[in-house]
């Protein structure tokens, strides 16, 4: 069973996902990265995964078949238990204890309780290519543009569904970044609570707006393109930019300039510019190294979003040089040794090399662009 | 330069040091780890390192000479600043604007406004054994009594250093716990500012204490012996126990039982009790696989404590499975495969395997226990 767990003292949450371990040697140090044998995400081994839940696909080819571009199923190793009715947080194993020394009132919420809640939703992976694609910039336009529909179909579709209050839709790219299996795909955390880093950017924005009367995000591009040193691409509908406060180096945030709170409302014109600045985005990163390890993280609002909020939502490309480390986990203050404007500037420059790259023969599985 | 960074709109701080980058080749995706060739912190390469800054040595050796058994030296590529006197923090390149959709008066401290400071402070190098030793259960009680020992020399002196406000050791062993040489070594940041994660802990025990009357810490421990399923060991002295909400799996906290604010001003007697129970916390995570990767963190008091604060000094034991990705990012909740009492369990019995490795030929380096 998964559960929400509460630091007893400071605001910090974790779910305990047991199933995630279910696997023989679920202690593992390094990743399990499928480099041979069967790829259970290929096309061909549909049956390898859990039932399919939506796909793009080709017409007249049937679900859990080939003929899909892209594909969500529920992940094998969850972390989130399927959704039951009636269920809510309770205690723990320790009650709430007087204290005898002192004849105070209790705190409202009794402090070094030991809170737990059942840690429900749906966790799914959505499979970006039928072919065994292991890095973004391989993926041509129209397969990103694939994938972000994906994204789009699964948000609107939990969007209707009871109890869900947010969806966190991410990618683990690499071994470094926490892939389990190299073939390139994303996941969704579909869940009954809005987590505390995404809360926080929230109340920020609406805090902002209710002070300024603009949306904080918004101000943010504005003077990101006036200042233009930590600006990476802009475009006519988006703008990606090395954040100010990186907490890695080359860090990237991905915004559109149009102020827009929900991902799965954006119109199909700007999900095609989307895909070719992310692509280009993706292939700048890549570029860093041989063996690029990040994570894409996709920020919305959530589906209780009240008339007062003004949220923008936004993605973040953070790759993993593998330094956060005792420092970090101590003192919740990242060190990043590259500038934000250093790292700018490098990555206006990368997409260069990248496109030499695109002569090159080594390149697997790309459509026609 | 380092300076610090907070994120425009969350309470988020990063250090941005290049300096940390001066390496040949600054973006690594793994660790360079070395393993062959001449190590600069074992005993006779003393020429390599920056001057020692203190060290245990044997009677009549001189510093920066062998002789020692652990020793301090600058950290090469440090992540602050060295202490400047009279510096402050700073806007950054944009000074806040004020709106024109509205006529609010301005927030006491702008939104968005580019908060930058210098990161000033000392980052220093404890290296804990003469010898080549890299795994931290491969030193003797004896000799992580010096290592604790150390700790509490440097954290002394730099109490009386003016405008050093915390010192944080932590300490990464392994690869994927972000060592970038593997000869054991802990390290130590003086810095100027309490950073959020610690001032956090430290404004919940002072609230807990205000409202109760007791140490959050020492409830929390009594209540941990009393249920007795996190318990990993206790000793007259000392109590381990995997945290409740623990991030990583397998995560253990080291405890004082005896109240007290202060690592360096624990009696001799204590600290002798507390390197044996530390041996085996870290014989335990040396335990989970051949090559553990985890981190050491040790909280603290800040050195600007008021009378009515009452922390109470631990250390945190954090294992890197590797796993913290995408979704611990977008969310700041983390997710644990392992549930901490199952985890309790595990390690309690994990001592006596490791008991048996000591009649094994192949440990390299111990001292007489």
């Amino acid at each position: 069973m998964a559960e929400y767990r509460k630091d007893p003292l400071v605001d910090r949450w974790v779910i305990i996902a047991p199933s995630r371990s279910a696997r023989p040697h679920e202690y593992v140090e390094t990743e399990t990265i499928r480099r041979g044998g069967r790829c259970p995400f290929c096309a061909g081994s549909e049956a390898e995964t859990p039932h399919e839940i939506a796909a793009l696909r080709d017409a007249g080819t049937a679900a859990d078949g080939p003929g899909w571009r892209v594909r969500a199923v529920a992940n094998k190793y969850p972390f989130l238990d399927a959704m039951r009715e009636g269920e809510s947080g309770r205690e723990g194993e320790w009650e709430p204890q007087k204290t005898s020394t002192t004849n105070l009132p209790p705190s409202p919420s009794p402090a070094l309780s030991l809170f737990s809640a059942p840690a429900l939703g749906l966790h799914e992976v959505l499979i970006e290519s039928p072919t065994h694609v292991t890095r973004s910039g391989e993926l041509s336009v129209a397969q990103t543009a694939d994938v972000l529909r994906l994204y789009q179909l699964r948000m609107a579709a939990l969007r209707q569904q009871s109890g869900i209050r947010y969806v966190q839709i991410f990618k683990n790219v690499g071994e470094a970044g926490g892939a389990s299996l190299e073939h390139l795909h994303s996941q969704l955390a579909a869940l009954t609570t809005v987590p505390d880093a995404v809360a926080a950017e929230h109340a920020a924005a609406r805090e902002y707006f209710s002070r300024h009367g603009r949306c904080a995000f918004c101000e943010l591009i504005s003077r990101e393109l006036a200042a233009d040193v930590r600006v990476v691409e802009a475009t006519p509908g988006f703008v990606v930019v090395c954040p100010y406060a990186s907490r890695f180096s080359h860090e990237m945030q991905l915004f559109p300039r149009r102020h827009a709170a929900s991902f799965d409302e954006m119109p199909e014109v700007e999900l095609q510019e989307l895909a070719a600045v992310l692509r280009r985005t993706y292939r700048r990163v890549e570029s860093l190294t041989a063996r690029s390890a990040y994570n894409l993280v996709l920020h919305v609002d959530s589906f209780d979003r009240c008339p007062g909020d003004h949220y923008h939502w936004h993605m973040e490309i953070l790759p993993r040089s593998g330094k956060q480390a005792g420092f970090e986990w101590a003192t919740g203050v990242f060190i990043n040794a590259v500038a934000p404007e250093t790292a700018a500037q490098r990555l206006r420059h990368a997409v260069c090399d990248l496109d030499d790259l695109r002569q090159s023969p080594s390149r697997r599985g790309e459509y026609a662009d």
